[in-house]
């Protein structure tokens, strides 16, 4: 059996998350539909991270094992030509067959969009979330600095389950980056006159569900000053989802990419 | 009654264009049902450019007369409250009562966007026109400066119908501006790797229906070696639109911006 390695984007808002579930059209539904047309058999697949529901993906990474011969961008070609235009294949590989995109993950990196103009461009708003209220972006920044390290991520989980795999139960977490930008919507076309965008980027070795939106919810509590960031540490020793702030609207949020021990998968 | 001036931005793909038609979802008949909505009347309205199914605009002017009393900024808060996402007003005005934001606009700017990569983002697909395929930038640029100034536009015309007035006869327009840009895709989030696109711009005093799209098509054309750009003099000869290149797909189309002879009409 081969073991191959994909790449993919996806606009996640007509998507009920990532994981197949009877009834619901997902990415992973969709796909696996996909490759038993290629390749006759419906394959096992594992992605990076299991996105929720309205969640998009730029750098998202599936692995799944094979017997078709086909090389890897014929692969990559025939499932573009497949799946519709909101999942894009960016590049296949063939690796070493021990090669699992969720257990070998050695980091990964979320982007939390926040538009702050009034008018959301009909060209953006799958893919940010509007708030234009005062929101004090220091104190938002230095709430993001507190979630640096290792800490016991509990007050920011959801009711149970991770993101990697639900019989997982710790809910101690690293976090190696964790900051806001200041960004200017500065898309060439297509625009309708430039707007600020505060996007939050948070790179871990791994998450908890609804973790990244709980955080971002809580950091914005802080920018609306109703905890002051240096609440944090007491919100972690708490382990009380009840006290951290809400779970932020899906459409913010993008995996932006995964990191491996490259190039030691490819077999190439 | 008031005449109020909005200008408004939409995305094209699920749009059956901009005009009203019966048992069609256009985005005329969308802005008119909610105007309705508003004011319990169905007010005449006005766009500055028909804009044809799949087509986008960033900066569609927008007129239409009422009684309502409400402040223009209260139009357009409410208007955005009650319509879809894919489409926005970016602004409301009141005007003087015989602006109409077709009859008086001086110049209309319309971008046809190519994106050269192999695979186009899912951020991406429904505002560009994808072709990878080997095409001489120079020529398509030489061809492009054949458009400027005033000419008969019968080779680059759609069989019947003007874009601003089925009953207008004459072929003749004037273009101000026509030309190619290479745009390196720079979107700082939700990006899948940067990738070049070519941009053509084309300002004009008014356009007939599909002309942009047939006259890109020709550049295109170009491009590829099928023609060459001292050709161009010769097919606004012929008056013929079989001897043209073909009209391109809509969704790399967006009228971007409508000039008046600003601020006359303004009534503030």
């Amino acid at each position: 059996m081969r073991n191959i390695k994909i790449i993919i984007a996806y606009d996640g808002t007509e998507f009920s998350g990532w994981q197949a579930q009877p009834g619901q059209v997902t990415v992973q539904g969709v796909l696996t539909d996909v490759l038993e047309k290629l390749t006759g058999r419906r394959p096992v697949n594992y992605a990076a991270g299991r996105t929720d529901a309205g969640v998009h993906a730029a750098g998202q990474v599936v692995n799944f094992k094979t017997q078709a011969t086909m090389a890897p961008v014929e692969f990559q070609r025939a499932l573009n030509a497949l799946l519709p235009n909101t999942i894009r294949v960016q590049s296949a590989e063939e690796v070493s067959p021990d090669f699992h995109s969720r257990r070998d993950a050695l980091a990964k990196t979320y982007r939390y969009r926040i538009f702050r103009g009034r008018v959301v461009s009909p060209f953006l708003w799958r893919f940010v979330h509007q708030d234009s209220m005062d929101l004090d972006f220091d104190a938002m920044n230095e709430a993001a600095r507190h979630f640096v390290g290792e800490h016991d991520f509990a007050s920011f989980a959801a009711s149970t389950g991770s993101e990697e795999d639900d019989r997982e139960r710790s809910t101690i977490r690293m976090i190696y980056r964790s900051e806001w930008q200041r960004v200017q919507n500065t898309e060439p076309v297509n625009s309708i006159g430039p707007a600020e965008e505060w996007v939050y980027t948070v790179r871990g070795k791994s998450f908890l569900r609804y973790m990244v939106r709980k955080m971002v919810g809580t950091m914005v509590d802080a920018g609306r000053g109703k905890l002051a960031p240096t609440d944090l540490p007491e919100l972690f020793e708490q382990r009380d989802r009840t006290k951290s702030g809400q779970t932020m609207p899906p459409q913010g949020l993008c995996l932006e990419n995964v990191e491996y021990r490259d190039p030691t998968n490819s077999l190439l």
